[in-house]
């Protein structure tokens, strides 16, 4: 990951000066520390703004005192503010981590304001005028901002990544979906604790157990995709016509969410082609040779027992960018299919993903 | 239990002296131990036989002195005897939790030499001559028996029982498929530990884990079950006619398989009508009040989160013989539906399902 | 367990119409099901009135249907009241597991109203009036309350209980001090996530992880043990004098709080002869033959790595009373020994310990 | 750590050809892929020898497939040998963590046969004439290789590294005995699954589990740092004088052990002044800058819940090698203190400080 980095330096970076100004709400939180930690040494951005709620006033560096996570020097010396739009001053880009009832009415109003905020909350990812983003699926629906501006006639923008299972689950069945054409997906989950955040899952209901209910998940997961994957229109975002069923549950696992998917497709599943389609996809980030898209969006392993959360959620050139799938098998018939992905929750899921969609706009000319 | 096991003393048992005589073969493992423990006081039988490979020579209390299960004062003054017919003197049934290349070879020998083996291992499940039994789902394939005798030219009988993930998910399925009539299952199971022996699953295989992968695992969930749903005919069972896909995963728990179905039906699924059908399905070993009978079958849970592995596993009046039901919703079209289970995988998935079918080849005076 | 029960109502019980009204306060919370859980059926106490803090006008049945604890199904029925004296009527007996801010003013309110209160909180553990209870260690410290009357004019009374690692550290302590005084106890303790109640320790906390702190708790093991074994004076309780070094962790168990000891007497410390004095020690609530008494407070193994909390944590006749003691050996030099013990710590350590403080008073003529 | 490698590369390094040809034996197991790991661009050695037991014949990269450890290309291209003086061709220095007993003959036998051999096994630590080095505690007692030679008359040599809870306390141990100069030390340990090898510990064993026991671990905690921190004499090291009293805990952790120490001092035990000695103590690994040394060999937290492992165990220059020590206080008298360590158990406890022996050796001209 430094080679990256280094690379980046030469080749894209820009002196700190002339970097763009980003701020992380909710930037002591869990996913709020993965964001500030994937943005030290960012070549396009650097961490100008950070809030909280608990420790305003204080430096970011003692506020998160407790992290192991790698947080730059400057981060470490910003002083926490509170969540508002008088804390951002003239940031270029706002991350939002923010629960959902602050994000719900927080959000709009800072891209009223003129900010551009990139949120990894839930409230706005179905809005109709809101683009739901994973970069190598659907770049193209940041083309709905044109119409998003004009309708909500805000001077900022909004735009959403998707819940931390429905993001790597996109992933994986947007080649599938393009090459085989889904009928229905059948997913089941077996989800991290840091999913719920921090102080999340209590460890007694956890310590050998498994709970089979997550609040909100299934409807998320059993939608989101289908945005996703859905055309882009003159003025709204026809979903995909395909179904997903999902069945989640929350595990003992500290990060990275494992989904087991049964496929129903138009054309025929075979194992060994799909193994090559998933391993061939490439997105518009891997063609921009964004800083934080890894070389391959899924890694496919051959091993009998993968993947596994705690061998493979790092696995790839950016560390919980990749999604890895194994177990890939034909399902009952012909039409039908079977595999299994793991996808690291709060960095593919959340703050990773969020970030990728900003480098994707930055190049594309719309942080500016 | 002790009410339960009081009532028996008064109506059913019969003195010590008449109860009849088991052997367990491979005691000291940790199924053993379950089997023994369960047959501590049990009405009808008393362990007068105990097997094992390491512990041969020593006294079973001694040899299990680790345990932590309730053992009977007579068990634990017999001493390990070494795994054979010269060991099983005249015993009137031998229960087998043997390891797989064992069984494969000394079951057979056993029913040959005239011994009533019923087994918990693999190798016979599916022999066209020996019945696979779970009590409240097929009593009546121990018709087959007959044909075996003839056929196999045995003195004594071979009987086996499922899975232990296949138990469960049978008991659940009988009622589903006799009034919905079944068409596919998609069946994803979170399955502990214990399910794989001692020492079994490595620490470090599982903390901070899940393991999608369970060797030879789903092929046993997609076959077992359609043979104990399967029609007696003259001289074979043939299997029920629909179809499962399972996908396994092991995780962190110690005790309680957890298995979330999607299933498509001939009939509508109605959430409500499939509560009741579960609710108010019983067995021959309810109506003929086996011992080990639970009194409800299969409980069902209305809250939202649950089963649950450690609150549910030991739910009923007989612990670890109910299977636990809940989350159970409408599927992607009227014709199917979901629901989750929990089963006891080494009570209702072992030892308990084996000492049931006894029960019940006893009282069909199948066992003297 | 039953029989113990059967006996009690042959020989101690009486008609429910008799039996002492008790109110357990926060009763919705983990240790507050703990007790309704073991009063259910209890010889000399029913269950009048549960208060709650988030459930108050729902059924105790209702807002605890999460938990799997067995409840009386009279208990079930009652209506959960706000925490104040208004609910209490004119219960005999006030039990508190109330968290250490409410407690410190409530129950001294609640005594001064005329409540006999027993309280499991903290904050007037250390109050030279207040008589720090375990009935096994130091019945007669109940002595105090005279005094307390006398002092502090209260129409009640406040017994308090200690905390949940002081409770079996100080059960075992008592013998060894007795027989071999006491110079220095150098523990270390590994306790489970149940001691810090619920939601307490966040699972991201402990999976894959050990946390060397507890807030407070180390000047608690330091002090509570010391008082307990103190002398009753006139009007004041003197502390032993030996010293504690309590070095305290938080580790992924559900319940049993394991501590391991280095202790400096002043006779000589003979493994063997040590072994003898704790498992013969037996207290008055053995003498009384109280409901809630293990037959022996301290139950030695001497298998080679025990106790451990899974196996142990419920050894004895009334599960969860007992004290494991293991790996008894000598220390660096004669005057010196080491052990490990095991408690369970919201039964001995909390609910059960209180609960067995009020037979104990019962059977004084304390409680009336 | 790249970054240190660069610097390697720079300053030390040289030419893959003219670097020191390496084997290490049991190299599929889980210490011996860390070495693998952690020599891969290692500035003086390159692996030339890989041996296993089951994969003999195999290439390593495939023997090791389901590892997570980053393993460089040419060892993954190495064919895997049985282990036997054979496979050794003419290697320069010989890593070796074999299991107990085949240690105990193979070890001498390849120093006879004049391989120079670093072992982390245990059967010769104890050994008069063989060192026993944590190179940052006593780099000095090398010299008893002198005598080593003479006696044993062996063409090659033999070097122990400690056990895995022994290095990391031996360590701290070393500035406190120098300072304090130490009377006694009670230890409490809290180790990690790995400790014990793979497969090693069953979980079912350890889930919601504590044991408090490991085989023949005290005794090896109680001599080993004892031995280190002696003093060489012409002919033998003298241990140090004063008393260790270990009590072992393993528990549901996958890496670092974690140590609560309890130390009675000559000197007064100051807490800051401690602090203060253990965060500047350096080494010879330090002073000569290798590869492996860590620019911290003890780290200190002043968090007050620290060290914990999953935070802790990779702190530090070069992860796994240093101590994390927090909750430095004072003990019951002026002249005893205590504190919390937490070590790497398969780097600062196994391969790492056996590399950085050898790192040291290469310095020192031993090897070659």
């Amino acid at each position: 990951m430094l080679i990256t980095a280094l690379a980046h330096l030469l080749i894209l970076g820009r002196p700190t000066g002339s970097k763009l100004k980003v701020a992380v709400l909710a930037a002591t939180g869990m996913v709020g520390q993965r964001y500030v930690s994937m943005l030290s040494n960012h070549p396009f951005f650097r961490v100008a703004v950070v809030t909280g709620q608990n420790s305003v006033g204080r430096k970011y560096g003692s506020a998160t005192a407790t992290s192991n996570l790698p947080i730059g020097k400057d981060a470490k010396g910003l002083t926490v503010k509170a969540t508002n739009a008088d804390a951002l001053d003239d940031v270029d880009v706002v991350f939002s981590p923010l629960p959902t009832d602050v994000a719900k009415t927080l959000e709009p109003e800072l891209a009223r304001a003129g900010f551009t905020v990139i949120t990894d909350a839930s409230p706005h990812r179905m809005d109709r005028l809101v683009p739901l983003i994973v970069p190598e699926v659907n770049p193209s629906h940041l083309g709905i901002l044109e119409q998003q501006r004009k309708v909500k006639k805000w001077k900022g923008l909004l735009v959403a990544t998707p819940n931390c299972t429905a993001a790597g689950l996109a992933l994986v069945l947007k080649p599938l979906h393009d090459t085989l054409k889904l009928k229905k997906v059948i997913v089941s989950t077996l989800q991290a604790v840091s999913g719920a955040g921090y102080p999340g899952v209590p460890s007694l209901d956890i310590i050998d157990n498994v709970i089979p209910f997550v609040k909100d998940e299934e409807e998320k997961v059993e939608t989101e995709p289908l945005r996703m994957l859905g055309e882009l229109g003159k003025d709204r975002i026809s979903p995909a016509k395909f179904d997903i069923s999902a069945m989640v549950h929350r595990v003992a696992t500290t990060d990275g969410h494992l989904e087991s998917l049964y496929v129903e497709t138009e054309e025929p599943f075979v194992p060994d082609k799909v193994e090559k389609i998933l391993k061939s996809f490439r997105g518009e980030p891997q063609k921009l040779k964004l800083p934080t898209a890894p070389a391959e969006p899924i890694i496919v392993s051959n091993l009998e027992a993968r993947p596994q959360p705690k061998l493979d959620r790092y696995a790839g050139t950016v560390p919980g960018m990749s999604v890895v799938v194994g177990r890939i098998r034909k399902g009952l018939d012909s039409r039908s299919g079977r595999l299994t992905l793991l996808s690291h929750n709060t960095i593919r899921g959340a703050a990773g993903s969020t970030i990728l969609t900003a480098e994707l706009m930055y190049r594309k000319g719309l942080l500016s």
